[in-house]
């Protein structure tokens, strides 16, 4: 398993090849045009970095350019549903169009200007964040003086020089809420995921579901689940002496386990239970009984694709449509 | 929607601000050791770069330092199933107590060679492929002259120069079609997705399954469908005209929306067809009937992190253990 070890090339090999100084390679590669480089010495250069398998660097590239087409997306993969993986697909597509590659950044950090600090040092030139809690004011100037030209997140509220996408997941646990309380339940449980990553959005979720409960004369109970059938089944059982009537599940994948795992204890689904899941996943429609569910229309990707462009080029763009949440009615509610 | 507009802070920022050398703030963020720097100029520096907000770049300061904590790994997300991502986030975690960060590269590229170049750009310590065909003899050297330590791919035969984790699609195409005809089918469909991106996987069970008709009386017919529920029906309306026996339906997702299609449209599973999945997902026990799957174990998130780590430090590590898919049997087939 040992790598023939190769040596990283550095522009100073280059120059040496070449012929020229550092700072002639840095001009021709990174086609600074401040100065001029002849076409024999440009050719040189070029056939130098060729010979030695040279890249540049973004992060070096970018500082001298000025530009970066980098957009950073800070995300867990597994916090990344179905619905959120096919549109970042769908926005990374849009934006190979203008030259941008997207990267998501797993990286976990203790506070907002510490995970800016670790973003910055890849020298993005747009971050979007689907969370907006990350891109606090500090986060925000981290990123600016690092040179991040375009800052977008989905959050409830317009962010400081953040270009935002109106989504609120407290409005998700409203609608969730309204809708079990219109269809006559009364002790509603909020499902709360045990996975990493997931609080962000389902703690909003419980507030808002919480905010139904305080004026009408519903209760809401938060359970805890994992995603994995054993899970289901242990809160499952736990179903009558719990006796709750509704439960908003999170979204469709937990609302699929903890269906099942009701069927199977002789929870009857919707007369003992009703059970409302979110993102209106293909799969909801297939379930029996078939799932009621919230659907989330973000943004097409190619009109955020564009807009983080314009950001990018001219640090102003025209405002995005919102995400606004909407209950889609099947058999389980 | 306007952005202020922040001046990007280099270190000749702090240089000027703390009154030194770009050098001296170079060897003073870098931590480099070469170069004796005084206590009080060394305060100097990092208080300047604090009060400007400079965060130096993750691909300079990899340079200079001789390595860099970013482990990169190249994927689409969406091609990310739910088994992997779940893998991927542990992972992430794993090489978190490392110190490693791990980043998901999405651009697609014309070949290896135009891939590595782009993910170089970033200059991550670590390349993780879960598709070894993009780490070729070329992709590997423009990493390694890009200062790339550490090359790890899951592939079906071992990479020059690279870590590999034994991994065969074609040998999951095997395993699903020797069910299949061992349970009697002899007119097998191969489930290909539309989706971007899943060609590499898809093609090669594709092969797999045609090397076990090769050398029995079964015959293999590839059916082409998307991950929409009109997709599905649309291929099990066909399914009569067709007059198909069994199907390995690419992964457990797909085999859900074909499974509940074929079922509406009157085709009985496993009477008429049995299907196969893969992945050996939370939701395939949970199908009615229960999914026969097949499961695939990755090497331990923590064995993989440590090798990882291990190839960063010292070029070399123990041979890893490959992926041996297994069937699981259950009701569909």
């Amino acid at each position: 398993m040992a790598r023939k070890p190769v040596a990283a090339v550095t522009s100073a090999d280059v120059a040496r090849l070449a012929g020229v100084s550092r700072a002639t390679v840095s001009f021709v590669l990174n086609n600074t045009q401040v100065h001029r480089v002849s076409e024999t010495t440009r050719a040189k250069v070029l056939a130098a970095a060729d010979t030695l398998g040279y890249v540049p660097h973004a992060a070096a590239r970018s500082l001298r350019a000025g530009r970066n087409n980098l957009v950073l997306i800070p995300a867990a993969v597994s916090a990344i549903g179905r619905l959120v993986s096919g549109w970042i697909d769908d926005l990374h597509t849009e934006l190979e169009q203008y030259g941008c590659t997207t990267v998501l950044h797993a990286g976990r950090f203790p506070d907002p200007v510490t995970a800016a600090r670790a973003w910055a040092e890849l020298r993005p030139g747009a971050v979007l964040a689907l969370d907006g809690s990350s891109l606090t004011a500090g986060a925000a100037d981290v990123l600016g003086r690092a040179g991040v030209r375009a800052l977008m997140a989905f959050a409830p509220q317009p962010l400081e020089g953040v270009c935002t996408v109106a989504f609120d997941d407290q409005r998700v646990g409203v609608l969730a809420a309204e809708h079990l309380v219109a269809s006559g339940r009364r002790r509603l449980a909020v499902l709360m995921p045990r996975e990493r990553g997931l609080s962000t959005f389902a703690a909003p979720r419980l507030a808002g579901a919480r905010s139904v409960a305080a004026r009408t004369v519903a209760t809401v109970t938060p359970v805890e689940m994992g995603y994995t059938f054993a899970s289901a089944v242990e809160l499952a059982r736990s179903w009558a002496l719990r006796d709750l009537d509704g439960v908003f599940a999170y979204n469709d994948e937990y609302a699929a386990l903890l269906l099942r795992a009701l069927l199977d204890e002789g929870v009857e689904v919707p007369e003992d239970v009703a059970v409302v899941g979110c993102d209106d996943l293909v799969t909801a429609a297939l379930q029996r009984p078939s799932l009621t569910t919230i659907r989330l229309d973000p943004p097409p990707a190619a009109q955020v694709a564009a807009a983080l462009h314009e950001l990018m080029e001219n640090g102003t763009t025209a405002p995005l449509p919102g995400v606004e949440p909407a209950l889609v009615r099947r058999g389980s509610s």
